[in-house]
């Protein structure tokens, strides 16, 4: 076997059966292992910022890493602004990064980079596989790293003359990685337990506190102890929707935020960061919770959440879970498209076990706000704040949950960014639904001038915080791409469009003119 | 004045008029200080890498630095291929890249990342403004890096408090920077010319002396030393067409190159790097030249070459300039279009002062050869080897050069990577025409497999260098980005559509079916 070939053969005894790709000269070796050893599924992209999103929305589905097949430093480089948001949601990837031979590398050749120091950058490890050696152990150490106490991005560089010499696959497989399980302190179960009680005290939720079992113990422990539960304000995944346990979400606008946390005596941290502002303002202080607000660290984002939320309703003695009533599904306005109509229709349209890949942007509240009434879905969020993630994680999120409804909901100004992720879904024949929400602006920074009050206003910042000329055509770009595209102005027209989508197998784009 | 308005005033003061940008919250002061001072022309753009590919072009042409305009981390990891690419050509670009304020960076918030860690993998200079002082140094700083002995990439991070704080702007005008003129030393030149004399040896052209007086200079040398002239695989802008000197490319195919290579017995390299192979290969050389050749270097691809040429020019007495005859310009086949067909339409067809932005990919070579005989033109080409330059880089020349028709041939692969180009063609109205070369395949990496042949080749293999499933429609990615579109199958069809594009203002995409 070549370097290649063990490499395949380890990232699929190590459990990774996916690799998002988009290869160049330096990964045919890698390309023709996998033909050589089936099992490691090739799924092709346009561009690599696709790669590297759809393995992010892949590892929050699947829970667990997919490949990248990513060709040198600009490969790299192309993918790392999803990467950057992956790694803030704590998504598990292993890049495969193809690098020049050994020896051409020293040449300067023109494509020749600094690979390592792009990697580090969001790699929580950067590995080389040498030539001869170390295909195997790197290969699985970098699962492993994916995996590890701060799950992330694990990076390998596999130079071409590593790709193409001869390597060994050790006799037996190498141990597959496991996450280590949650060591419960009592102190810190206890220490939280009372600051729980103390009245207005905060659970503040985040991570893989805001899924299944974990977020009903969160209700339990809430039930008990007084407390109220709220949660960050992205998050990987929610599971949400009628049945579940509603929980509201600490505001995007900051200063709404930090009115609602002004009186808290105490937030205590499950899964969750201590919450701060996403941009400074002149004269404000960046955290959003009080200064006299007390923190109690439960468990950090990374943590086995789960366990210690379970640890803390034993040890509260919470009373059984109990599914709360579905609140009542808003009426469906007659007439023009706007959030609160979209998330109307979306909280009677959307299927059970639905997907919902948030990059609404300014239209996101309402819609959120509306489907808590909806059927039960999982809720996945911009973690990192880089736009273009909409569209290329649910690429993933579809390929993790082939039977399930994915819908994107993406402002027409993120979708530009990294709309070659329609391809792959025709390709692949996803069952994506992408909602485009067309309001031709940056609406966000328009809001955004009025926060920061610059000095100086007019006709040019005006002009580059809107995107309406010329008119963006997402139906014309989508049918370019295979996926066929409609354009709805009204409730009727959407409701429509939505029971084509959701009834038809593969993707669809439905732009919504706002 | 704030820090962002004494940036935008000495970016001006430099010489610096045109920004590419695409910005975000950290951004708005920057936005209103172009508002308060007009003079630094803003261009939005849809993604990062067109910003970074337009300044190239944009550096290419005008000879001088553009500023780009990108939000934290992630929009410069957007745009770094192109950084890499226009690093490699050689070009000046000031980024402006905006920052969290210096006490919000602290509480990582969701954007925050490395960003001098991933503006060092490609930039000349990284520097940083401080609240309340450096705004007007540390800019003028950044243009004179740009245009410093190897000219390049040079990145400013403008914090948001620095550009929101008071900041002073000199009483004069700082310096303007100037390039240093070429040393010449003449001991260098005197070897140059005793090898020029050795029979067989090659002056070996790049970068600037590709160009005007430079390439005539070479050109009378070659005549006086009987030296033939040879240019580098790819150069950031080559003159050629009718009446100017035509210089043999070393080809891109190295088993070819090396073969043109092998009995030369010295290379003098003006303005050239030593030839590499662009990738590595078993059991071969990394190096295009023979053991067995002396190279001799005049000077280096960064270096005033047209100064060391005139020099050598003098040193030798050579002969006056003579335009050569043009060559006979090609026939035009009738019928269905391949790489000689449409070099032959161009030949006749592409109008004088064409700017012709090269991203043919495998149908380069016949369209660069059958183009000799076309009317006078530049030929831009990819000096970074990564895809999607094509696009953005024409934006680029058409501002630089508004009145220059600007002919962009595209592989489809390649096209794909940054099509959001065209919205800003669109936007700005740009005389740029884009050819799409639809063969629906990465048909280099098809010629790689057998360059390669690794051990294992199969469905899968070829299934990833297919990109015909589905089909791309260019014509509808165009119309819904707001350029027209045409599709041509054949000469006639092709030479319609080009005289449509040629005679009218604004951009047109041509997809020609391959």
């Amino acid at each position: 076997m070549n370097g290649a070939e063990v490499t395949v053969r380890t990232l699929q005894d190590q459990g990774i059966d996916l690799c998002l790709a988009n290869p160049g000269t330096s990964e045919m070796h890698f390309l023709g292992a996998l033909d050589a050893h089936p099992g490691l599924r090739p799924v092709l992209v346009l561009q690599e910022n696709v790669s590297t999103g759809a393995a992010d929305g892949f590892a929050r589905i699947a829970g667990r890493p997919a490949a990248t097949l990513l060709h040198l430093g600009p490969g790299l480089a192309n993918g790392l602004s999803n990467l950057h948001n992956a790694a803030r949601a704590l998504s598990p990837i292993v890049n495969i990064v193809g690098d020049h031979a050994t020896a051409h590398r020293r040449l300067d050749a023109p494509l020749t980079s600094d690979i390592e120091a792009l990697s580090r950058t969001v790699s929580v490890s950067t590995r080389t596989i040498l030539p001869g050696r170390g295909a195997a152990a790197e290969t699985a150490a970098a699962v492993a790293d994916s995996m590890g106490a701060k799950p992330g991005i694990a990076t390998v560089l596999l130079p071409a003359d590593a790709a193409w010499s001869d390597a060994e696959l050790p006799d037996g497989p190498l141990p597959r990685a496991e996450r280590a399980g949650a060591k419960i302190d009592d102190a810190v179960i206890q220490a939280a337990l009372d600051a729980l009680k103390t009245p207005g005290a905060i659970l503040f939720l985040g991570h893989r506190a805001l899924r299944g079992t974990a977020l009903q113990d969160a209700a339990r422990i809430a039930e008990r102890t007084g407390a109220a539960l709220m949660a960050q304000t992205a998050n990987p995944v929610t599971d949400r929707g009628a049945g579940r346990t509603p929980v509201e979400r600490l505001p995007f606008a900051r200063l709404v935020a930090r009115e609602r946390l002004m009186d808290v005596p105490v937030l205590v941290l499950a899964g969750a960061a201590a919450p701060v502002a996403f941009f400074g303002y002149p004269q404000e202080r960046g955290q959003i919770y009080a200064p006299h607000t007390r923190l109690v660290e439960l468990s950090r984002p990374e943590d086995d959440t789960g366990a210690w939320l379970a640890a803390l309703a034993k040890a509260c003695d919470a009373p059984a879970y109990v599914a709360p009533d579905a609140p009542a599904r808003p009426d469906i306005p007659d007439g023009p498209l706007d959030a609160a109509a979209i998330g109307a229709v979306l909280a009677h349209d959307m299927p059970e076990g639905t997907i919902l890949v948030d990059e609404c942007v300014t239209n996101g509240v309402p819609i959120f706000t509306a489907t808590a009434s909806a059927a039960p879905h999982q809720w996945l969020q911009n973690t990192g704040g880089s736009i273009g993630y909409g569209a290329p994680v649910s690429v993933g999120a579809a390929l993790a949950a082939p039977d399930a409804p994915v819908l994107a909901i993406i402002g027409d100004g993120s979708a530009m960014y990294s709309l070659q992720a329609l391809w792959t879904q025709a390709r692949e024949n996803l069952n994506v639904t992408t909602l485009i929400l067309a309001n031709r602006s940056y609406r966000i920074l328009q809001g955004e001038v009025g926060n920061l009050t610059p000095r100086n206003r007019g006709a040019t910042m005006q002009d580059m915080l809107e995107i309406d000329r010329p008119t963006l055509d997402f139906v014309k770009m989508a049918e370019g791409m295979g996926v066929p595209g409609r354009r709805v102005g009204d409730t009727a027209s959407l409701r429509a469009a939505l029971a084509e989508a959701f009834n038809t197998r593969g993707p669809m784009l439905i732009e919504l003119t706002l």
